[in-house]
């Protein structure tokens, strides 16, 4: 099997990336993947385990497995997990020749993977994303980690996978609601990089939710495509990888007052609504395609409103904590046109915004209706 | 300051390193190493920190420092000292400008390392060893790491430091036990890398118990360009590497069986030895060569015999927990000539040794006198 793509870390790594149906349970895949020898550590949830734990193991067949499974949901991301699967690797003799597979959404691969990271200082890796957002967006590029009190993702490491593999039959079990939160860095990915994308899922928006697998394939590629050639370009985040961020500054913060009780993709649809505003004030960005965004996502069926009642104050507030700040101002990272990677000539892609223009974005999307 | 050399990972890092005496109280090298914005993340020991606080707080006047304390010894490497740091850090508001200071020895380095690895998906740590073994051969290579209760070292990551400041002036304070440990590691590298070095120690041992700083200053700059240049050439330990484990294994094997109630130096000194004999038989060591390796221990008043009372199948049977353990066979990394880097034909640097010449090889270290 021919990969999707491969993404390059200059000489440092390279990752091919798998996409299609039925994939997952294909033991010549994985046998490209790695090598025979050497031991399989498993980690996945229990929700996941329970749909496609037997194809995965059809795939890996003839492999020894070590298997882990931790409750799903955000709550696994933690130091506790992280130990838990550690010690029980050790105990069932996991070497340096060993394999981590991570199978499961965003948090299964973000905990799995600095498992891996840091277990007899590292082993491989692979990626096996279940959600959307995981598949188009988390997967990709590296990033691992786990959540702490006092945040989210604030202990972790880079950790390139050995490969990801990309199975679009197991969306067929995604809730709706999940699969919005993966369109919301669909709509993302499309407008800072290509236009064209947009189109593309307001035009196939049935088929998606339809879970066809043709057109889940050709979504999922473009968007990984688009990720990969950011992240390659910018592995450690100096610059080109802040436009990723597109959207989030608003929403983290607005996660942050919501105690995390709100979906990440709604919180990226309103903060991507904010930041266009922003964007029309600060970087010139015109009305009718913040208009086009915003359409866009209700026409998906995402909020581009934040009805929880918080006071502008409190999200400007909130956003003080985002990990881009420098010297006590916030940075936002905004476009100029839909599908544009152009930069900022002074700021880059992470551009300082005078607080009117900040608080006139954040009182539009915190309106009462 | 110029470096007394820098090490480079490809194109990946580079790191200078510093050796001189009196260098930590010079704001001027600090000022080179790192800029003077962000904050220092200070990780050191309650003994090391008495003696040479001050100093360092001289070189770092007028930057924001920020000092995490744990207790002297090998039971700080641990997760919950690991989590106790960053949870300082978090609460302290260190950010992606914060730069790690590693102010101690093996464990202080390895543990701040570790947690400067993982610290907002890794913040740059700058080493500065205490200690002979950490100033040679510890803080040197990138490796960091915590020992969990099932074995030292076995959770942890490869993080190059930005720099490594080495100030001979701080051996003064150290034991003469510890400095014969940091011996037995040059021992080492001379016999893998450099037979002159073993003469120059021999040569010098007065001098090096008198702590006289120029002598110093070129025994530690002499074992860093061995350690560098193995590690430059092999940064991932798939070849070359491994010959840093000559008289590990054996080592290891020792420091198991008796709970770590042996120098490290003590049982690396008593597993060359037996790894030498081993390298007679499989390798074609000449048996004077071991007899100087030997000869040169006693000198420095490292053991050459375990008199704790080890039976050889113990011994045998702890080896195979050993890392470089494959399909169950252990591995050893024998030298064949003193100074040499020739690796075995067939196996390379890690080579297996028949069962009777390896319980030949512990029977004479295990042996009474």
């Amino acid at each position: 099997m021919i990969p999707a793509l491969t993404m390059k870390g200059g000489s440092q790594w390279r990752t091919p990336v798998y996409v299609g149906a039925g994939i997952l349970a294909d033991p010549a895949l994985w046998d490209l993947v790695f090598p025979v020898g050497g031991r399989v550590a498993l980690v996945t949830d229990d929700n996941v385990v329970a749909h496609y734990g037997d194809r995965l193991g059809s795939g890996l067949a003839n492999r020894s497995i070590n298997q882990s499974v931790v409750p799903a949901g955000e709550a696994s991301k933690s130091r506790q997990q992280k130990v838990g699967i550690e010690d029980h690797w050790i105990d069932s003799g996991i070497g340096r020749d060993g394999y981590c597979v991570a199978l499961g959404g965003g948090v299964v691969g973000d905990l799995a993977g600095f498992c891996a990271a840091t277990y007899l200082r590292g082993i491989p890796v692979v990626q096996v994303p279940t959600s959307l957002v995981a598949m188009v967006d988390s997967s990709i590029g590296g990033k691992t980690g786990i959540d702490i009190p006092s945040g989210k993702n604030l202990i972790g490491a880079f950790h390139p996978p050995r490969a990801i593999i990309v199975d679009v039959d197991v969306l067929s079990t995604l809730p709706d609601d999940e699969l919005r939160n993966g369109l919301a860095e669909v709509v993302k990915h499309g407008a800072i990089a290509d236009a064209s994308l947009l189109d593309f899922v307001a035009d196939n928006l049935p088929a998606i939710f339809a879970r066809d697998t043709d057109i889940l394939t050709e979504l999922v590629t473009r968007n990984i495509s688009i990720k990969a050639n950011v992240v390659e370009q910018d592995e450690k985040e100096g610059g080109l990888r802040q436009i990723l961020n597109f959207g989030h500054t608003v929403a983290h913060a607005l996660e942050l007052l919501a105690n995390y009780d709100l979906a990440h993709g709604a919180a990226v649809a309103i903060g991507m609504v904010a930041e266009c505003r922003m964007a029309e004030t600060v970087r010139g960005l015109p009305a009718d395609a913040s208009q086009r965004l915003s359409s866009l996502l209700e026409q998906i069926g995402l909020p581009t409103r934040c009805d929880l009642g918080f006071p502008v104050d409190a999200v400007l507030n909130a956003s003080q904590t985002d990990k881009k700040v420098r010297q006590g101002q916030v940075r936002y990272a905004l476009i100029n046109r839909l599908g544009g990677l152009d930069p900022d000539p002074q700021f880059g892609f992470a551009v300082p915004v005078p607080d009117d223009a900040a608080r006139a974005a954040l009182e539009l999307i915190l309106q009462n209706p």
